[in-house]
């Protein structure tokens, strides 16, 4: 699976209006914390991969999930080979993996805003430490990826925002830098 | 978490036969699917760790987990620490470790005949290419080892069996030993 992603700073009150005007479906807003790990044999920094645990819950219910983000396939996005699946105790993994060799990276804490335009998913970001961000995201098998991100480009002109303001340094780099 | 676990060879018939006198609870028949993996970074037959994800179905269900099992803490019985937990997705599971360099090692098979007794579980188990087993198995917290390893030897004994029986190596040993 490819998630197919691209992201810039914007301001959110201004794109919630406009997700309005194009009948975008809202489907609710949830915090994510994502626990960033160190791998022992590699610098994921150098690799461009990334391990992580998330912690997503909304007013009702809490869910975790693992993921491993690839490295970059394709320049003109934020295209990842994505390996996600959900977990019954996040603490339990992070046990397992520390076990094994890997160390805490950083945490990323966010409130994340979605909604449902075309065959995309909007996120409105609210990231700590780092501001306002609109996501335009979905998912597609190795053959769609290019397909995919002009899609996410058209999705990103709707909304009155330039593919060119594209952040292709993921939250956690963006962390980073700033320390 | 710790897990204490008591393996001798034994014939099944007897042993369930002496279950059924003991009043022992029946917690029904699993098929056990075992894939173990190779680390990038450690020799795990070295460590004496292992990392695994287990399928278990009955004839209802069918539920993964993944499981990391440090070395032996206690030479008396096969007690190591133990970090597991239910995965929505196995297959996403074996990719994430893929892509992280963890290699296919093996694969252990077997039917898995269980019991409750005093505050242990009984297992009967039958592993592909080894013939029957069985386990008497608790979970504890560090300084409840030893009395749980007491306990677990005083099961063997109602059941007909002897302690100094006992097999350290793991089924994935014996099927390693034996190639």
């Amino acid at each position: 699976m490819y998630e197919v992603e691209v992201k810039v700073r914007a301001d959110h009150e201004t794109v919630r209006e406009r997700l309005r005007e194009l009948d975008a479906r809202s489907l609710g807003t949830v915090t994510q914390e994502d626990f960033y790990y160190d791998a022992p044999h590699r610098d994921f920094a150098e690799t461009d991969e990334a391990l992580r645990i998330r912690r997503e819950a909304d007013d009702d219910d809490a869910v975790e999930v693992v993921t491993y983000k690839g490295p970059l396939v394709e320049q003109e996005s934020k295209t990842r080979k994505e390996h996600e699946t959900v977990v019954g105790n996040g603490e339990t993994v992070d046990q397992l993996l520390s076990a094994l060799g890997f160390e805490s990276a950083a945490t990323v804490h966010k409130e994340r805003e979605r909604y449902e335009l075309d065959s995309y998913v909007v996120s409105l970001d609210t990231v700590t430490g780092l501001g306002e961000f609109v996501e335009v995201e979905t998912e597609t098998n190795e053959s769609g990826v290019e397909p995919a991100r002009v899609g996410a480009y058209e999705v990103l002109h709707e909304l009155g925002l330039d593919p060119d303001d594209q952040i292709r340094t993921s939250y956690l780099g963006l962390l980073l830098e700033d320390e």
